[in-house]
């Protein structure tokens, strides 16, 4: 559009275009409040809109972290995933379910932003290391400003409160997802100075089967809701059972180079 | 020792006990003073020893993300290694020197522990992240209490203002330091769906080589004091000299699932 065009174009159209909001996502850590970063609780303090993703009926985890400083539930908007755990991630169903679901949040996300209001989206640990918000990050960032607080991230909160280092010296660190098949998993535990294997749920067994595989098993840490309430720390063999929630990962720290 | 004995100590020993400070490795985040976290923070105003790492003659990065907070030199001691980039890390006498250093420190800081001083020490990123905190708190985490304040890793602070989420969906991510062989390198980008190449320095060129061996540059992004003063992000391609200071790395952004 060349300059010309643009003196024909109404005022309130212009006006509109300057006022346009700010989509932010916001690194809410591991889960303890006081992980929040100081530019973070600036954002959600001042943002008139706060995103949050949940399980349907449930209160999402990044909302509780906030609970010390959200106290206006008129700024507040759930956006509840249509599925979590009860379909296959690969699945064609889960995909366009999912694809419908963040093209109808970007959607809504865009009025907000259109309408020259910022809307701050709360993120797990760090929004850029595995987050849901870059779904709607990559259906909004050509069209409105974009910026993104990074956050200390889960597996850090896990390795400290585990009260290990996970990686010295010139250590290369791994992180890997569960759903990894046990051969891609032995492999990859066995050619590592140090691992992180996060998304765990259903796929416990198949972790320790890995670990045993390479060798590894002794060295291994279980950490479920590391900085949280109802946190625990143990190491794998000492784990007696199998169940592994959402906030749960094992760790295999490093034994790298130590001056 | 039994009771018995203990109704023998001298009072003074008894209480010295009871008052031993606490230690803190507290993570300072990648540069952005605002990064630091509430809980960082609190303990950098409260706490009476304030440690941080440099080199000989210049001020630690550490304590410059702290400039805003701290304004009484009187609680500082800077620690200044004896080599840096002067000697390789796996010549015995940069081990000598180093292990050296880190007893004499650790030395200080029990001094201070003992007497009931709180001591905290400033880590760039996060404390049990390739940080020399690691080295102190090894020598005094079974004579005193330790608490360690995870911090956002200089890697997070990287690819947020690279503006590039790092993994998406079942990404698996491999952090490098560059100081690896070059088909260490090749092999070990080649193999991963995301990675990250910290200590770069000297070994930029190598980077460069093992990232086209593996058919990878086009991918790759150079970052340099992200999220500080000075900050430069650019495709590694579009990087014509081969300088890569401290604090720099390579990223190679995943390209998982994306509903």
């Amino acid at each position: 559009m060349d300059g010309f065009e643009r003196l024909d174009a109404p005022a309130e159209e212009i006006a509109a275009v300057a006022v346009t909001g700010t989509l932010y996502g916001v690194g809410m850590g591991p889960g303890d409040p006081e992980l929040l970063t100081v530019k973070a609780q600036r954002i959600l303090m001042r943002a008139p809109v706060l995103v949050h993703f949940c399980k349907r009926g449930k209160r999402g985890n990044a909302r509780t972290i906030a609970d010390a400083i959200l106290r206006d539930p008129a700024r507040e908007m759930p956006l509840a995933y249509p599925y979590t755990t009860e379909i296959h991630p690969e699945h064609p169903d889960y995909v366009a379910a999912l694809a419908a679901f963040y093209d109808d949040a970007a959607g809504q996300l865009a009025d907000h932003l259109g309408a020259g209001r910022d809307v701050a989206i709360l993120s797990e640990g760090d929004p850029f290391f595995y987050g849901s918000f870059m779904h709607l990050w990559r259906r909004l960032k050509d069209r409105f400003t974009v910026e993104v607080v990074p956050g200390v991230t889960g597996m850090s909160g896990c390795w400290t409160r585990a009260g290990t280092p996970i990686t010295w010296g010139d250590d290369v660190l791994t992180v890997l997802p569960a759903t990894l098949s046990l051969d891609a998993l032995t492999e990859r535990l066995r050619g590592t100075d140090a691992a992180v294997v996060m998304k765990l749920g259903r796929h416990l067994p198949k972790v320790r089967a890995a670990l045993a595989a390479a060798g590894l098993l002794e060295r291994a840490v279980y950490v479920e809701r590391g900085t949280m309430a109802g946190e625990r720390v143990v190491r794998l063999v000492d784990k007696a059972d199998d169940d592994a929630p959402y906030f749960s990962m094992v760790l295999l720290p490093g034994e790298g180079r130590r001056p």
